[in-house]
């Protein structure tokens, strides 16, 4: 079970007991802003279950008829599955020799050259898609999913496509549920109460990552187990309410910066989904602080200088995994030119274990508070844990900042103005306003 | 040739006229703090031929014999060559078909999960390995060398093996030169006077970047036109001059932060280079922007939110490129549900467009000072004017930042921790010590 060591970030944190105690109950009892969308709070055990069946029934499906699975999605539809795929699978993934497809993610960008690039790699692959829209207009997966339908409908016809794709979107409305009900796709929900950055354990996260072959009820377990601890209505017991303390107490002392760190490349992935979560829930009214994160060792040869000596604005969170799969030993090599017998025959974890602590106690050293998630082995369930941990933390953590932690209204600005810009009917003056900021 | 557009940033930089010929003479001659270290200012013209010619024949000879390179080396031995090969052949490289090797990158942390598959990866297939490493003991390196070492002499025997490991490190001294001259492995240079983090252009970055199949001439005259370019003495004429201005400028403001966007996935990990260059040129004596990136469209729908209404804090720096190779448009769908047919028969680049001036707006309009640079096509020579650019800028703005843009003392001390909670001879007391803190 996951536990939060903050001995070498902050003295104290029970004067944020009062402010948790709330916000606790916010989330809890649905009573605080945004409690439209706390549906995620209590997902890992009241999910649909006639869905979820269908979910692993569809991935069975996808992993029987196709070698490659486009995943088309933005945000929250695109970084929780990818996350998750990286950090179990492996971030070489679509590299292995495995029995489950390959997994494309597309529809996250407008780069025509990343587009091609992905039609190219599925090739003449049998392959399917799973698009996940809410609305089923936002611009990037919305076009994304022109070509791939197209692609798709050329290669199979009409019927045969639509037994190949899967949408995930609203239940009931919208551009993407119009045509799926029409065309015959299997439809799974992005349900009502739960905001991209949440929903990873919907259908959303849930239908790639068991097509990469995930077990889902370990995922789901994890999940629940971690939704049970953090109901305990106290900071000694509730790692959430910990780390939701901790980063309010460092962000009141100034700190403007978070890095996540982790020793795990596997992980990269998973802090992107943790920077969208964060920095989209507490990210507004001029407030909130900045979420970077970093890959060390690696890092520490980059980054780690500025972490030492830099400006001493930010504190560091290090996530830290049990003991690894393989318990490669390091070789002895007779000559010792390297200097590094002494290590011969310690395995990989060891060494990575003193090299966390050696960097803990530096970065201290250098005036960077430090906080120590310690997590279990890199499994499914695991991940699970840490899934919930982080967004009840979230929903806590920006509570106790005094935002909304389920709204994203600054999203909109580069939107609005990109429709205006395109030429969308609707938008001509500001279409011409922002020609003339533009001076064109 | 790259340009600087800095009209949505600033209003003016001439006061950073006097402070930047100052800069460009310590660079230009060799006179200012680090001074050792700025053998890459004329590098593009002033490289080895001869060992230049040595990494043609090497790479042709790697991907005449090797299915798989593994590139062992950390920091500035491993963030340039994974960003170019990212960037110029794709961050899918090893996953498409191709007459080059596969290239692996290992000894940059201490995973033994991430080692493991590496060499499960690499599997059967006939590969060679380039170890980077000025001393040849630095640990992470070091330990991925013993096991790929001991890998290739299993495989080939000990000569076998010697043919196949391609040695990049002090040109005299050291552990890996001693090994490499008892062993016969060919050597090429980290030249003494290039730190790791401005030696992607050395055979450093080069040996990896061209067994993928990049054309090094190419890099190479474009790092050269733009080191002629950045000799021009004067704020109007020289781009890398009015970058290093603004961002002074904009710390100057109190901006902390400075957000490195491109709408390429493509350049995730040249953006990772970049941080390494400027955070650890710049992240010293308490000072320095802090270096984070962002990859557009996709982290407009998670970090965008931060952006356009966190704290106000930062400022964006965004490189935009020429032309698609592919010019893929927009189809039309004659229902039209997702109300996108007024993009149809529009290419990507055209809507990318858009997105960018869309997003520039409303960053700008949300307080966040926007400073574009504008590069060519996305091409080895393109990238090396970018290389070269950002080099250049980063030593002046260090310099005008008054620091020494050449060291990393930081570094040092997460490594010292290490070597002592590791047992290394020599580190006793300070091992004692460290252990008292941890409280074992």
């Amino acid at each position: 079970m996951i536990s939060v060591d903050f001995s070498k970030a902050v003295r104290r944190i029970d004067d944020f007991a009062a402010p948790l105690i709330q916000a606790h109950r916010w989330l809890q009892e649905a009573t605080g802003r945004g409690n439209d969308f706390v549906g995620w709070v209590n997902l890992p055990r009241d999910y649909d279950k006639e869905e979820y069946a269908r979910i692993k029934a569809a991935a069975k499906k996808i992993q029987s008829d196709s070698r490659a699975l486009v995943v088309i999605g933005i945000g929250g539809s695109y970084l929780g599955a990818r996350g998750a795929i990286d950090f179990l699978c492996s971030p070489n993934y679509n590299l292995k020799k495995k029995d489950t497809p390959n997994i494309y993610f597309a529809g996250n960008g407008l780069s025509g050259d990343y587009l091609q690039e992905i039609v190219d790699l599925v090739g003449d692959d049998d392959f399917s898609v799973n698009v996940i829209s809410k609305s089923g207009t936002t611009t990037e997966p919305a076009v994304a999913f022109r070509f791939f339908r197209e692609l798709l409908e050329k290669r199979y016809g009409r019927d045969g496509a639509a037994k190949r794709i899967y949408a995930t979107t609203d239940k009931a409305r919208g551009a993407l549920k119009s045509l799926a009900d029409a065309e015959g796709y299997e439809t799974f929900v992005v349900p009502d109460d739960v905001g991209g950055r949440y929903s990873v354990l919907t259908a959303v996260g849930l239908l790639p990552i068991a097509v990469a072959g995930v077990d889902l009820d370990a995922l789901m377990g994890g999940a629940a187990k971690m939704m049970d601890a953090c109901r305990r209505g106290n900071l000694d017991e509730n790692p959430a309410w910990q780390y939701a303390a901790v980063r309010n107490a460092l962000y009141q002392k100034g700190k403007k910066i978070e890095i996540l760190a982790a020793y795990e490349p596997a992980f990269r992935f998973m802090a992107e989904w943790w920077k969208q979560l964060y920095g989209e829930s507490e990210g507004k009214e001029s407030k909130g602080l900045f979420p970077a994160s970093v890959e060390f060792t690696a890092d520490l040869h980059s980054m780690g200088q500025y972490i030492q000596q830099g400006e001493r604005h930010l504190f560091e969170t290090v996530v830290r995994f049990g003991p690894s799969k393989s318990r490669l030993k390091v070789p002895r090599d007779e000559s010792d030119g390297d200097g590094l017998n002494f290590l011969a025959g310690r395995d990989m974890d060891y060494i990575a274990a003193q090299a966390m602590d050696g960097t803990l106690l530096a970065h201290v050293e250098g005036g960077v508070p430090n906080l120590v998630i310690q997590a279990g082995e890199k499994n499914a369930e695991t991940l699970g844990e840490l899934i919930y941990f982080f967004e009840y933390a979230c929903g806590l953590s920006g509570y106790v900042l005094n935002v909304n932690p389920f709204d994203q209204p600054g999203v909109e600005a580069y939107k609005k103005n990109m429709f205006a810009l395109l030429g969308k009917p609707g938008y001509e003056e500001l279409g011409k306003e922002l020609r003339e900021k533009l001076g064109r």
